[in-house]
């Protein structure tokens, strides 16, 4: 059985039950049973209210030991004051899953919390999973199953599609489901998980990945809570080749305060969850229009894996704008092969064969140039996904003359993305998107779509990376290890640093400099002394001999008088690193997805600029060096403007040594900083200049 | 009379000849007459075709000297080789306008272009304006007046309003114009350029801003070919406080090389263009919605100067994604004052009172709860802008009582913007807007806008800049100058170079650097080596006067090897300048706006990030430090993470004095290149280390 089967008689029960049932149907203990009602429910509707007989036409029972059977869920409408009784009720019953509407718990106040904490304790003794408290519940119009309060169905029941909606709040839930549901955009089944006292967003997601009735899952989030079943959620929906839109905020330090005040989340590191996303290829949409377009376009299931866009248009116009937004988001728009462009232009002569391809408004003296045109693009061209840019024409009297003679291209080469811009009303949008096509009023949307999906294909298809590499066990020392040791740690995962030698007389010093060769950093040695640079106690730039005896006498000095009692072990002498590129590796223990790696460019970039890429720990080379790629700052690593090519591979073994040893390391470990590491010429390494490691 | 009158006859007529009007209502000859017999045009209708006596219920004349009265404009729709002699007819005859239809001209090739020019010549000498050709014309609803061809009204008619549209592409401008419609935005007034063979978009932008019948103009340009009219347009905008919303395309390669080949036009440079946008507070939309967005908001003529964003909802869940979009806007969403607060949690014990302001569920109970909770907002709170979330509440069956509830707030404080996040039928959508509120369906959206207008009302109450330094007359040598001569140049204008003198012999290179203080710099001299350094003619950190004695036969000795017939002129020696910010400024010609300054941080951040600003010149200090201050670097030269504050009132100094500089140098100037400029730390100025000048 899977991990997310045991949400099944919660998501898609037989039997309900419903704690504080109303015969007003527009209470929240009314909605429930009137929506069911009205939908229909195939199964069994139990009211429980001890002071009703009947309910909306339903017999009511006064109490869950009363019920005929036990129900798979049961809605939970109760005060917050009934609410810890009623879940011990549904416990000893053996009910399987509760959808909590009942709020006053960990969104209000720390005592709300335990009382929270003490329900889902009851609950899990027994096996009973609790979605909320605090929820706006679940939906599936499919099922007709309608376990939520939610007033959107006042104006209209949903569009039953293949998109399903996991969501933290009930208020964005709904107003996403309504959206698409205003669009004609089939998204019938939403989960609202509310507080997360048991029943996490991460899950609902797997369980989603593993509904066979959902396609594309579209997922609104504040904060990530659990990380054990996110992961296995995004693991279940990409083998299932189903695209995760996801719309995640809390990212500003504004929307982190919002969010804890909203739904008790933990907001957590927005760029962790961002590296967690990117991992598995899910999409951050910027805004719910674009998850809708996105999720939508995703559910024609043509994900191309080398995506490229050919645009059809009768009309000119939109070619440049369509252009300047795929080349931003770097879908390729190759030009149409010679010999097809000729082709077109001895049809008609003052065509734009190249693509966009502008079959101008010839078009109206024959209608066939539309099949002809198009048909060359798709076979000539190859193009994976095809935009047929046609505005207000598809609202004028020759559209259904043009659209005949599209879907003819359509149904002949069925592979391909075919997507339309155009303006229209419901019923013709309707129509088209019955043929098929994805229709997007607007241009930039459509594109920006389009390239989505190449994203989902590439993503797709990845092979798993190469596998993080072996290192040896790690033990941490009992406090924090001085730089020296640090840098002896992580020398036992292969992490090199700059040569360098411990030495306590200068003689030892001058033969370490003469060893190095010149010029050598020095630094004062002394596990009293933390920022040797604010006293003074590190010399670059040390040339030779001489100066190496005048820099030790003078660092011992320094020490001495910025700090008359620390124990001084001696000057630690190391080569000096010129012509590397100076950057940033580190570790940092997420509070929900442990070791995360960090890498980026050193200096301004990293303090200026916050240039640096994410990812869970432990991780392969090719990982390592896709993250180092990845950064703004690349070209400098990679030889931009005559600059030296630095060791790329050196810097990427370092940064997935790192990630093992972070695991390796376990629990004890809160961070390590390397910082500078310097990444030297091709061929010639990459060393940690400096290295600290913190305990948890 | 102002600049832009002259296009009254063309844009706003009284009596309108079309040349080969067409008795067929599809034919683009016969478009224009229909649809202004179905809207009932106020003046006079003259069909010219030389075949018919009438035309759609029209008296027709055989020839433009046939008709009755000289009209205001004329349509040409006649085949290309028909053309120019209607032209010559119609300059003859004293029309003061022509929207010219016909195709064939620059778009299509060099002759086509020629021929465009010759038109266009017997128009100016007439003083006869085209608009066009392969134009798709003008409209004007609220005349009546269609002097196009679109088919888009096929399909309704524009809805009036306040938002005139200016396009150089004919099927985006009425994309742009139809989304309006469908969306009920008022935008009935549009003006398509074409070919801009004469009458630009820049002209057209002017128009509007002079027109009383338009408050908000909306601008899509594939690139700008005439800067003068452009730049009063601009100004005569501003001046009537009527923001410009503008979607710029071209912004790619890609997208330039589309622009060419569709019409015709030079796409410019992209940041140049940005530059102007950004010197004039016109809003740069990304697509069309945010365009239609922000232009229709902006009718309420509700501009903050300084803007800051209050927010009310009755079901929370947006708030985090809300406060996301502000932080990353920049918008400010202050918290309630505390006794705010509290009165509000007096009222409402669970509500949100920070902001997002949430009255719970509540309100169900008393919906006056909605009056005070955004009373508070408007007066405790004092925000400039209020935005209530509402999502599908709007729908419901309470909605009509909250909306009266807000409403008493709106009327009582007028001078706020009010906007609504709803998702509502169109008809709720234009009662509310009826009422005054803005309607966006989208939270993110709906602050994107609000935003905006913060940025337009910004931009009204910006106070004329400081004027630009007076510089003295520039004289360009006759050929590029030397590096010395540059700096000289320069020099006259008050730029400062690093200390350095021209020494031919060692010992003035020793007394040269003993008087400039070590480490000093050495390059070698000489007219014929123009890229010292790949020949090692440059030292650097020249320690001592025995450093410059052997540095100063080791550069002779180079330059001899390297160029053995190349003039020696010595070696110049300069202050070599430590701790200082390297940055570069620059000057270069921009074929439609002039000279334009560019300011950035040096290396990387120049070559890597591209992380540079642009400005026309001439301006003064503060537009200066006001460039200095918006690169994503700045942090660096303002004191970031502990580093020394650069000297920005020297650096602000000298790129004013550059830009005034590039003026005064006139046409011959090509460009500038200070590259590096050392910015010293605050007091000790800026100094350019480097100067490369080209002619034109």
């Amino acid at each position: 059985m899977s991990r997310f089967a045991g949400l099944t008689p919660l998501l898609a029960p037989r039997s309900i039950a419903v704690l504080g049932a109303s015969s007003d149907a527009t209470r929240i203990g009314g909605r429930p049973i009137a929506y069911m009602r009205a939908q229909g429910f195939k199964g069994a509707l139990y009211p429980v209210n001890p002071n009703r007989s009947e309910i909306q036409g339903l017999k009511a029972y006064a109490s869950v030991a009363d019920l005929p059977e036990t129900p798979d869920v049961a809605i939970v409408a109760v005060p917050a004051d009934l609410a810890a009784p009623a879940i011990e009720d549904l416990a000893k019953r053996g009910v399987k899953g509760v959808v909590m509407f009942t709020a006053g718990f960990a969104e209000m106040d720390e005592a709300g919390a335990v009382k929270q904490d003490a329900m889902v304790a009851v609950a899990r003794a027994a096996g009973m999973r609790i979605l909320g408290p605090n929820c706006l519940g679940v939906f599936d119009a499919r099922r007709s199953y309608y376990a939520t309060f939610s007033s959107s169905f006042d104006s209209g029941w949903p569009v039953l599609g293949r998109i399903g909606i996991a969501s933290q709040s009930g208020a964005y839930g709904t107003h996403l489901y309504t959206l698409a549901r205003n669009r004609g955009i089939g998204a019938s089944l939403c989960v609202m998980t509310g507080n997360e006292g048991d029943v996490t967003v991460g899950e609902c997601i797997g369980w989603l990945a593993e509904n066979d009735e959902v396609d594309v899952i579209a997922v609104y989030a504040e904060g990530i809570r659990e990380a054990p079943g996110l992961i296995a959620a995004l693991e279940a929906a990409r083998a299932a080749k189903k695209p995760i839109v996801m719309q995640k905020v809390g990212r500003s330090e504004l929307g982190e305060k919002a969010a804890k005040s909203h739904t008790a989340s933990i907001a957590g590191d927005d760029a962790v969850t961002e590296a967690v996303m990117r991992e598995f290829g899910v999409y951050r949409a910027r805004n719910s229009e674009e998850m809708l377009d996105i999720a939508h376009t995703a559910t024609r299931k043509i994900y191309p894996v080398s995506n490229s866009l050919g645009v059809i248009t009768v009309s000119g116009g939109a070619g440049v704008l369509i252009s300047d937004v795929a080349e931003s988001l770097g879908l390729a728009m190759p030009e149409m092969p010679l010999d097809a462009q000729k082709k077109l232009r001895d049809l008609v002569p003052f065509c734009a064969p190249r693509n966009p391809v502008d079959a101008t408004a010839q078009v109206s003296n024959d209608v066939t140039l539309v099949k002809t045109f198009t048909e060359s693009m798709v076979r000539d061209g190859g193009y994976a996904s095809v935009l047929g840019f046609f505005s207000m024409t598809a609202s004028s009297r020759r559209w259904p003359a043009i659209r005949e003679q599209l879907n003819v291209v359509k149904t002949e080469n069925p592979d391909r993305l075919y997507v339309l811009s155009v303006i229209v009303q419901p019923d013709r949008r309707d129509e088209l998107e019955a043929d098929g096509w994805v229709v997007h009023e607007d241009p930039t949307r459509a594109v920006t779509a389009i390239d989505a999906m190449g994203r989902f294909g590439a993503g797709f298809a990845a092979r798993p990376g190469a596998p993080a590499p072996v290192v040896p066990a790690v033990t941490l020392p009992a406090s924090a290890p001085s730089e020296a040791e640090a840098k002896q740690l992580l020398a036992t995962a292969g992490i090199a640093s700059a040569p360098e030698a411990a030495c306590s007389t200068v003689d030892d010093a001058v033969r370490a400099a003469e060893r190095f060769g010149f010029p050598v950093v020095m630094k004062i040695l002394s596990p009293d002394i933390l920022h040797k640079s604010e006293i003074g106690g590190v010399l670059l730039d040390v040339a030779d001999a001489g100066a190496v005896r005048s820099g030790f006498a003078l660092l011992l000095e320094r020490a001495k008088a910025a700090a008359p009692s620390a124990r001084i072990d001696g000057v630690l002498v190391a080569r000096q690193l010129k012509g590397g590129v100076e950057c940033i590796l580190g570790i940092h223990r997420d509070p929900v997805f442990g070791p995360m790696a960090m890498f980026g460019l050193g200096g301004i970039f990293v303090e200026v600029l916050k240039d640096v890429v994410f990812h869970r720990c432990p991780f392969g080379t090719d990982t390592a060096e896709a993250m180092i790629r990845s950064i703004k700052g690349a070209p400098l690593l990679l030889g931009a403007r005559g600059r030296q090519k630095a060791d790329i591979a050196a810097l990427a073994d370092m940064l997935s040594r790192l990630s093992a040893f972070a695991v390796a390391a376990g629990d004890g470990l809160a961070s390590v900083d390397l910082n500078p590491v310097f990444a030297m010429p091709e061929g010639e390494g990459a060393f940690a200049v400096d290295a600290v490691i913190e305990l948890g």
